[in-house]
């Protein structure tokens, strides 16, 4: 099993993950979003890569069974039912619902991806369960960071990183990549307390600023849930 | 200071690094070469993105004062006077001479940047005296790790992190990003031993493969020259 991870997939054209088996990491917070909204039991997430796009797609005729979700720099867009807080999505508010999705960073590196033979989404929340997955699959494949603005942050890096000693525990030595072997280093260094080092990152701390403390606490909850968003045309549902 | 490191700059436009001072790093092998090349008398680097343009401007009236040099996929063009091998960048062939270089990574990257304001290229080699010129500068700086094929390596982040490492004793605080972090942490365990650690990396085992392994240990001398190669008008020259 080779294992391979890309700290950035903005200059990556769609079909370099035709075939392929993806992992698609956004622990701040929409990866998180998705694995929480399918735990209290949204329909699908339909990730989008752009505005326009999800706008478009919620002025259809089901309306009352959609719900138009995410955020543009950190912040609910206007408009919009709810943000990009995992905390919005309880079982009352998503049960039986299609959430349209649109992050800046999370939704884009699913849609980007879309071509892939398998696709999932992995948090810190359902970690464990995407690790025993992998196993069970037994293929190469390879994580996206969805990064912050396209470019590397380190909680992805470290939450990638956790995943795949989470793997090396279950398997025979993965051949790493480097970007994979340096993923390992930094989770070796840095999740002693994820809350602490979440907080500390780059978006963590902008987070913070935006009164989403309380997010982070949820997103660092390691093995919170079982649940796996798989990507099956167009949309994320529970495998 | 702030500080940043790119892994990747292929999805950047040009216009991002206008007014910026940059550091570009190839450790394996094109700023090594640069460095080399500069400190054994060349009287020019002309990096250039596209086979193309390094035919186009190699076929000039002054010929016997050019050399057209560089690699793809690790091995040295058919018709070009020179490889991308540090030794083979001895005095006696490059005193005196303009180089024409084309790499598969490296000379894009220098390309890429070429509206900053201060634009370096640092190897291991040449590492302690950008570390000393950064200070100097006292300037916000970004760190391009030219990478390979537009992705992360291992080698050009703990370069970065070994130089960020080296600043950090001689100023207070710089301020780190994400990546700036992620490659000291990157230098912090792996920079015992230089040469056995660019033998382990991806591009190092190719470089092997193909019978380059001197070049690695050229590559892994820390502070074996003072050059510091600086972009002025198209070319590479000893600051």
């Amino acid at each position: 099993m080779k294992i391979n991870v890309l700290f950035s997939n903005l200059f990556l054209d769609e079909l370099y993950f035709t075939g392929k088996t993806v992992v698609v990491i956004d622990v701040l917070r929409a990866t998180t979003v998705i694995t929480t909204a399918l735990a209290n039991g949204a329909r699908e997430i339909i990730p989008v890569s752009t505005l326009d796009f999800a706008m478009k797609i919620s002025g259809d005729a089901f309306r009352s069974q959609t719900l138009l979700c995410g955020e543009r720099n950190t912040k609910m867009v206007e408009g919009f039912n709810l943000g990009n807080s995992p905390l919005e999505y309880r079982p009352e508010v998503v049960a039986g619902k299609s959430i349209i999705f649109y992050t800046t960073n999370g939704s884009k590196a699913i849609v980007k991806a879309k071509f892939s033979k398998n696709l999932f989404a992995c948090s810190f929340n359902n970690l464990p369960a995407i690790a025993r997955h992998m196993i069970q699959l037994n293929e190469d494949f390879e994580i996206i960071c969805a990064g912050t603005n396209g470019l590397f942050n380190l909680e992805d890096a470290v939450c990638a990183g956790v995943l795949i000693n989470q793997i090396k525990k279950l398997t025979e030595n993965p051949e790493l990549s480097d970007s994979a072997n340096a993923s390992l280093i930094l989770s070796n260094s840095n999740t002693k307390n994820l809350f602490n080092f979440l907080c500390s990152t780059e978006h963590g701390r902008l987070l913070i600023e935006n009164g989403f403390e309380d997010d982070i606490l949820v997103c660092s909850k390691i093995g919170s849930t079982d649940v796996i968003p798989y990507y099956v045309s167009g949309t994320m549902k529970r495998l």
